[in-house]
């Protein structure tokens, strides 16, 4: 059995037990005929043949024209966007029991409100995520940009200005201008975001449009080089200011440890899909009892005709958000992800080690800060592997080719100009595998490599 | 081996197979050497065993404190809002293999939007999609109130009004109140929504506030009655005035064929956890060519540091919406869904049937429309279970339990006064077997039944 091998026989057997489960939805849900069981039985021991390795035809589509998806089994993946939303086994288990439609909607019990769903333990855990976040109240939502809808939506009237970093990711730009705002970018200093620059900003909107911003956004890491930006100076600009501060936390919520109130945020978003183990589209959006009436506002309309009102539902949320498989599936990771945070300390450390090896590649440059504060690096590749791919007859798809050869993923075919990865998750073994592969194909192309 | 025996161990082997897999993904991707291949072939062992019956422990959690969630598996569901929701076979597979977060976006080239991906093929769906709703564009969205948020988003200015039904779920109320908006409501004429309502209720606001509605947002079949409203009728009259109408097909997407251009729906909203057999949150926002610009429409802001623009990204979707598990699993389930739709006639054939049959306990009433044209009815029952919860020790919950004794679910625990079900998706066979036990319990109880 090699490990293709592995990976087919995994799949088809858990493919099968979903025709055997099929198989008990389509009955009447008394006990079983002879005809029914013969019919399981006949599955399950397809099943062990399968796993035994009897049955050897290879599987490419899952179904119809959707392919088997086996990047994480028969790859190692330093895909820029998916390393922290790579699934727990947990998660995955939860999906197959959770997957139908409304599956967390069971035990809704009044006020009708996903947030008070009990089972499965929505309360409980949206209780400890605020924990975990150091926020006093939080919901989750579809994805961090609903998140960053949620609260533009709430705090925004027309042509209200909005600050946000010059390496601000596009769908907060685009919650800014769906709620009719404006988005402003505030400068980099040295690649970075600094309390001085937003201060600045302000003091330039003030004078220009005679208000101050209504929002200061701005990532923790951006996802452009993945640098470490100055929240809590940020914060503080904002507080003297007397303007909320939304930190983007897409990529450091979930892998790292994030204290809303020691940054001194007012909104925390955190990307469920990017760095919780979790499906997309899945977010958080915390906040602090001050700002939690205003964002998380209930209905206030009432039926002129019916007399009714909706009371009880949040209107920015539009009432339950995430009501089914990837909520369960993110609360199945919240026990690892709340460890693994405690463990970012290495993962920088893998991080560093990685592009310490990248760069004893010959005319490799690193675009990202040094010491890397984050998993997520780019490098200007221009005057190394680019130079290979001029001549290869394959151009930039030479570095694909070669690395998948080597069963690593994630760069962008075809890209060797610059090269954005990210490490987080991989082991050590797979951290030296994935550097020692790119040094071999450096060497191999005539790059030479330092020790 | 019993129903909940072979429950048990389907779902105890693809746990057990997911740790298979997790070991995959924590090695170098390397060939397997003998001590990997070891640990691979016991857990396939195990898998057996278990599947032969031989590994006996009852498994009550899938993960901590989430259960096993076996209601499609143990029982016949007929909780309204989830038999349209319960996932394909086809659906369950391909969850289990695009569960990681972003696992739609392996082949995501320029322009980097979802509706583009040809891998999994999420931009030929979308063109099936469109031409199954007979609408020249659709998008996939964050579940139906997404849809309802975006159109509403793009309408609406401060103050505006939109027409709902008096039966309007909450989630449109929210979407325009989050947008702004006003909700007005239009009466029901014998329980439904006529064309002619609408009229009056547009002169009326006309009349009010010198403007004419902004829109007009009608479901075809609401969540209450299930009844058909005239939704034809409706798009006529705001033809004639001018204003666009919004078809919730909430219930009717997914379940039953819909022609949006016949219909004369300007925007057609469809749920993918309601009726499409999608996971939550899903749904569909379709329109014409001339709408499409407007609710579609690209994001206009420039950096006035940076200069970059994010002209491919739509602003009210935020750029991508449903960019993993759920998306690909709707998909999964659509060549299915496509072809149920061709069978509706039958499952309202199933729901008269049923009833009838329930019609047949005593002092029972149908409160939706007769004949059924939609497989969600209500009852009171006030006269007939509700009669025997009086002086029941268990009060309303005795029909609860005499139900999941009979291993039938989906009914609001401990409430006899009315009743809110949905055989939709049941087989004649399952149907009767629900019909049948209502009758029993009833007879139990002392009521009497007809032939």
């Amino acid at each position: 059995m090699d490990r293709k091998d592995a990976v087919q026989r995994i799949f088809k057997a858990m493919f099968a037990l979903e025709e055997a489960r099929q198989i008990l939805r389509e009955t009447v849900a008394e006990e079983l005929d002879d005809e029914l069981r013969g019919k399981l039985e006949e599955i399950f021991d397809g099943v062990c043949e399968i796993l035994k390795g009897v049955r050897r035809e290879h599987l490419k589509y899952v179904v119809d024209r959707i392919e088997l998806r086996t990047r994480e089994e028969e790859f190692i993946n330093i895909d820029p966007i998916q390393a922290g939303g790579r699934l727990t086994p947990e998660a995955r288990k939860v999906l197959i029991a959770y997957g139908d439609g409304y599956s967390i909607c069971d035990y809704c019990l009044a006020p009708h409100r996903l947030d008070y769903i009990k089972r499965p333990p929505v309360a409980e855990f949206l209780e400890e995520l605020a924990e975990f976040l150091n926020m006093d109240v939080v919901r989750v939502v579809r994805g961090a940009r609903d998140g960053f809808r949620i609260v533009t939506n709430a705090l925004l009237e027309k042509g209200d200005v909005v600050l946000v970093s010059a390496l601000a990711h596009y769908s907060l730009c685009l919650a800014i201008e769906a709620a009719g705002g404006v988005w402003r970018e505030v400068p980099l200093t040295d690649g970075k975001i600094t309390g001085e620059a937003v201060a600045s900003k302000i003091e330039e909107v003030k004078k220009e449009t005679g208000r101050l911003p209504k929002l200061v956004a701005i990532e923790h890491f951006d996802y452009v080089f993945g640098n470490e930006h100055d929240v809590k100076g940020v914060a503080k600009v904002c507080r003297e200011y007397g303007i909320p501060f939304l930190y983007n936390g897409a990529y450091s919520v979930g892998v790292m440890p994030v204290d809303g109130k020691d940054i001194g945020a007012d909104f925390v978003v955190g990307s469920g899909h990017k760095s919780m183990a979790a499906p997309a589209p899945t977010g958080v959006l915390a906040t602090t009892e001050e700002w939690a009436s205003v964002i998380f506002k209930t209905a206030e309309g009432r039926g002129d005709v019916t007399g009714r009102g909706f009371g009880a539902k949040e209107s920015y949320l539009l009432g339950c958000t995430v009501m089914g498989a990837p909520l369960v599936a993110m609360m199945a990771s919240f026990p690892h992800v709340r460890e693994r945070v405690k463990k970012w300390n290495e993962e920088v450390q893998k991080s560093n080690f990685f592009v310490s090896e990248l760069l004893k590649i010959e005319g490799t440059e690193v675009l990202s800060e040094l010491p890397r504060r984050h998993t997520l690096s780019a490098f200007n590749t221009e005057r190394s592997f680019d130079v290979v791919a001029r001549t290869h007859k394959r151009r930039g798809f030479f570095l694909h080719d070669e690395l998948r050869r080597r069963k690593i993923t994630g760069l962008t075919p075809g890209m060797t100009k610059e090269l954005k990865l990210n490490v987080y998750g991989l082991t050590w073994e797979q951290v030296k595998y994935v550097a020692e592969a790119f040094k071999e194909i450096a060497e191999r192309y005539g790059l030479s490599v330092s020790d």
